[in-house]
Order: C-alpha cells, then sequence, then structure tokens
C-alpha cells in the first residue's frame, strides 16, 4: 500500500502505539500541541517540533525570507503558547540548496533570531546540510511550565464556553491573494498577507490563561477552527456548538471576502494558519474570567460557541437553524 | 554569494554569533556534540538534533528502511553519549514521498522504536508531511546527565592522553564494499557494510566515562579522527600527537583493506561514522582509569596519542617520523 492511499491521519496512527519504553519523567507523549517532560523539580518542559518545506507549506521566492524565518519560529512558539508554557529554548535544523544566496540565509535568521530576542528564546543549535530539493526548514521549541498551570486537548467538559483569543480567517484571505484567487486594494490587501506570513504567536495570552486556571483545554488553531476544535472535542470525548455570528471576522477580511464574493465567516470556520489559541471554561467561571481578561489580558478574546454532550460540531446560524462541520483537516497525503 | 562558494563551516561562524537573549537555564548553546540547558533540580538536559536526507546522507533503496531507523537514532544518541549524558526523549518529523510504500515506513518505524526500546528512550512526537523529494528525516534527541558530569570538546590540556571506544574505519570500509569500490568474500564485508548502516552509540561507555570524572574532554567520532579531534584541538585550544601503529583496526577492516590495495589505518584516521567517543584523561590519572576501564567498562578502549600545547594534530609513525594531519572535516558545500 501507499501511504498516499492511506491519508496522513490513518498512517500516524498506525505509529503511534508502541512509543513509549519508560515510564520516568514521562507526563504526556504524542497526541498534543507539545510532549510534556518532567516533572524537573517545580517545571515541566513542553517540547514541539514542526517542518516548514519548500514547495509544500511555503513556495520558494514569494515569501520574503526574513518573514520565513519569523514564521518557522512563530508556528512552533505557538504550539508551547497552546499548552499554556513558557517558550525557552530553540534548535534549528536547515537543508539548503547550494545554490541558495548567502544574503537570503541571513535574512532568514535575522528572522529567526528576531522572533527570538522577542520573546526571550535562545537559539542553541541544530544541523546544516545540503539540500538536492527545496530549503528544509525544521524547528524543535523546549518551553517550560507549572506542572498543575499545563492546558491539554482532552480536558473540555460538556458546557463549556469556547473562546478565541482574535479575530479568525486573516491567514487563508492573505493565502486567496497572494494566489491571485482574491484581488484587493491597500491597504486591507497588506493586512490580510501579513496575518498569512508573519504570523503572531499567543504566547503572552496562554500564559494568561494557564495562570487564571480558569480554562479546562486549550489548542491553537493551526488548521482552523473546524479540524482543531475537532481535535479537542474527540480528545475530550465531547462535541460543540458554534454561534455562526459570534465568530470574529476583521474588518479587512470581512470587506475583502465580500468584494470577491465570499463569505468570511466560512474562512473564519475553515482557514488555517490563523495561530489564534481556541480554549474552553467552565459556565460558572466564564464570566468572572471574561471579566478580568477584558481588564488585564494581553489581547482581545471572543467567545464563539459551547462544549456539548452530544459528539461532533454544528454550527447555530441565526433563528437557531443547525448544521453539523466536518472536522476534518488538511492531510498532507489526502 | 551562492552557499557552495561560502562554505559549510564558514557560513555556520557566520550565524551562530547573537543566538542567546536570556540567561536563563543556558549552559553551553552552538557548539559542542549537545547544547546544555538547566540546572532543572540536580539534573542537566542535553539536547540534539541531526538531520538525515535521502541522496545526501543516504542512497534511497540501498539501506533497508529498518536500519535506516536504527541508525537516525543511533547518531543523535551518539551525540548524548559523547557528552556523558544518559538520552531519555526522542522526537521524529518525517517527510514522506506520497508514493512511499506504508510497509517500508512502517520497517522504518520498527528500526527506530527498536533502538529507543535497547536505551529506554521514549519516542514522544514530531511532525508528518509530504516531501516533493526524497525521504527527509529530523531527529531530536533530550538526554540528561547530572552539571559535573557532562564532558565538553573544551576540556583537553596538553599531556592529557588520548583514548578511542573501538576499533576505527570500518564503516569507511563498509561504505566503499557499499558503493562498489571495493570487492570482498564473506564474512567480512557483512561485518564492514553492517559498521556502517547500523552504527551503535556509545551510550554505556559515556555514562562510565563522565561517572569515572577522570577524563577532560569528550567527542563522538561522526567525521573521522583528524576531524572531530581537529574539533576537540581548537576548542580546547591544543594540539595532539596521534601514534599511527596505535590506531585499533579490526581484522576484517585490515583484511579487506589490504586485499583491495589500500592502508587500513589511513581509514581509521579519515573515515568517518564509526560513532566511537574519542575521549582525553590527565597523564596522571590514565593508568589508573585505563585499568578500571579494562575490568569493569563496557567496552575495550585503546590509546591512540597524546594532547600537546603546540597547535595542530600530527601523526608519528614508527621510528618517530612526523607529519601534520589536516583536520578538515566533511562539507556540505565544499
Amino acid at each position: 500500500m501507499k501511504i498516499r492511499d492511506m491519508g496522513e491521519f490513518q498512517f500516524i496512527r498506525s505509529i503511534a502505539e508502541g512509543c513509549h519504553f519508560s515510564t520516568q519523567d514521562l507526563i504526556r507523549g504524542i497526541g498534543d500541541d507539545c510532549a510534556v517532560i518532567g516533572p524537573y523539580g517545580e517545571r515541566v518542559l513542553l517540547v514541539t517540533t514542526d517542518q516548514l518545506l519548500e514547495g509544500v507549506h511555503f513556495l520558494g521566492g514569494h515569501v520574503p525570507h526574513e518573514q520565513l524565518g519569523q514564521k518557522a519560529v512563530a508556528v512552533n512558539l505557538s504550539d508551547v503558547a497552546a499548552m499554556g508554557g513558557e517558550p525557552r529554548h530553540l534548535f534549528l535544523s536547515l537543508a539548503i540548496p547550494e545554490n541558495s544566496r548567502v544574503e537570503e540565509l541571513h535574512a532568514f535568521y535575522r528572522g529567526v533570531k528576531a522572533m527570538c530576542r522577542h520573546y526571550g528564546v535562545n537559539l542553541l543549535g541544530g544541523d546544516t546540510s545540503r539540500s538536492l530539493g527545496g530549503l528544509l526548514i525544521n524547528v524543535t521549541v523546549i518551553g517550560q511550565g507549572l506542572e498543575e498551570e499545563i492546558l491539554y486537548r482532552d480536558g473540555a467538559r460538556p458546557g463549556d464556553r469556547i473562546y478565541v483569543t482574535g479575530t479568525l480567517g486573516d491567514s487563508a484571505g492573505g493565502l486567496r491573494l497572494h494566489t491571485g484567487r482574491w484581488q484587493a486594494e491597500e491597504p486591507e490587501a497588506s493586512f490580510l498577507k501579513a496575518a498569512h506570513h508573519r504570523p503572531v504567536p499567543f504566547v503572552e495570552a496562554g500564559r494568561f490563561i494557564a495562570r487564571s486556571r480558569a480554562a479546562t483545554a486549550m489548542i491553537d488553531l493551526s488548521d482552523g477552527v473546524a479540524s482543531d476544535l475537532g481535535h479537542v472535542c474527540e480528545a475530550s470525548g465531547v462535541g460543540a456548538r458554534i454561534l455562526y455570528d459570534n465568530l470574529p471576522v476583521s474588518d479587512e477580511l470581512r470587506k475583502i471576502a465580500e468584494a470577491n464574493g465570499e463569505d468570511a465567516k466560512s474562512l473564519a470556520l475553515r482557514g488555517g494558519e490563523d495561530y489564534r489559541l481556541l480554549f474552553t471554561v467552565p459556565l460558572e467561571r466564564a464570566q468572572d474570567f471574561q471579566v478580568r481578561f477584558e481588564r488585564e489580558g494581553p489581547c482581545e478574546i471572543f467567545l464563539i460557541g459551547t462544549v456539548t454532550e452530544e459528539p461532533g460540531i454544528r454550527v447555530v446560524r441565526k433563528g437557531g437553524e443547525e448544521e453539523p462541520l466536518s472536522a476534518r483537516g488538511f492531510d498532507h497525503f489526502g
């Protein structure tokens, strides 16, 4: 059987069993945004690794190298943020086509280092080799947190309120502009393109949510609400109801989507790479939490729905009309 | 400027500056076999990451997938061994051509897991995506140790004795057989090929050497004695004298090299991927250490030379004739 016939998710399931050969220092293995190891003194460590491959995850020549460096770091910091952790250490493997321009590679490292500097993360090592294809990037980030503050995907309970830490769909809109599928004027076009190329990891928001000890589950939105909320529901053994009208959409996305004959809220539901955090808070704590977040939190948050006992995700439109939402994420071999 | 004109080592130097933005938990950054972070309670953590790319580090179709999985793990465990640490956690990123056979990928994971099981290492996560080229592997390993036992490259002092943990050149001989440059009979041929495809990380030996607290510096031989001893000398600000006749060579390598008109000891000096440990012990402790290692140690060790105050590596042949050894390692863009 070829892997393209099996698909990514079934393949991952087929290899995810039987991976643990020691219980020492193991808190959480495969299946969340980060693995969790320790405890080391009072702390636990969070570890995440992600690839960014030319031609698969980005198009060579279309993204300035400095932005590419920023993005490679940001998507990994976002995984640490999604557990409520503080990113600390970064490792970067690079495979480089031999005709690459050194100036572009230095621009890439400028982007990496600027992001590291901003979040107080040290670049501590990696591996460099030649690539026979395009530029191949692999980033590993180690973060830390207090064990009792770490948030997983599997803690959501029926009745919990579902929040996100910012507007949704901007990155998907930026990609449509970038590939020429949409047309738009400035300054809205640049806003959406920046959302796609320069995602911001919600590290401070993740820390704030973790420290509040009010949340029950958290994930970062890399594949879109439909897919990532699906992961939370599956891990927690619950379902969810999303209020369509509550999906937060930027003015820029609304305007450009409309001009191009598309529904911004549909992108908000399904578009990937927003890297907002999605988290759940028990009903009885939700109001206090929301007031406190609005007063002291580092960003806006938006209530987008409720966790349900019944499995599956349903979207509720004005008037109460419900429809099921398929939770399928991007399959690399699908 | 193109990277092939600059070369790998100058490029790495050009980006290795200005990588630290926080002093918290930072013990050692870029420049050794592992980065060292912590301390976490009594322990420090060791982190290493390595790529193994089809067409660059291995030829697709020539290596059984199970051996490839073993090797991808072994070379990273060897980096932890080289610091005297105990490997604990492993992360595996894989980019897979879409026409790959699932059976071969499962064989690859069998090799990964067999190695993890043997060393009590947990496979805790990774990333899977599609490759437009060949199979792309990136492994990150986290190990641990006591801070005062960790061995670096920069501790060698003039007068120290230089040891290696096994015979040298077998892997280079295996590669010559594999590429058809050499011909040989069984069982010697299989012995050398296995040395190339199934390297053994010297984890127990590394722990024994670290616990002894007798050694001053350690490295694993990934690029060959000439190159890796060169790293130790450069980091320590010293030179070395290698006793040519002392270079340990297996009977298999000696026999096959001779039959193919090559000098086995020359491969022992320059051949890569042996993954033995090379370490230094002060003269006054060397004899006791050697006796203790021979009695209680997990493998054989061989005395191959002495650290000198004068920089550079010289090879001493029978009769006292000396010649300088260039320490240049494999340059991916050279």
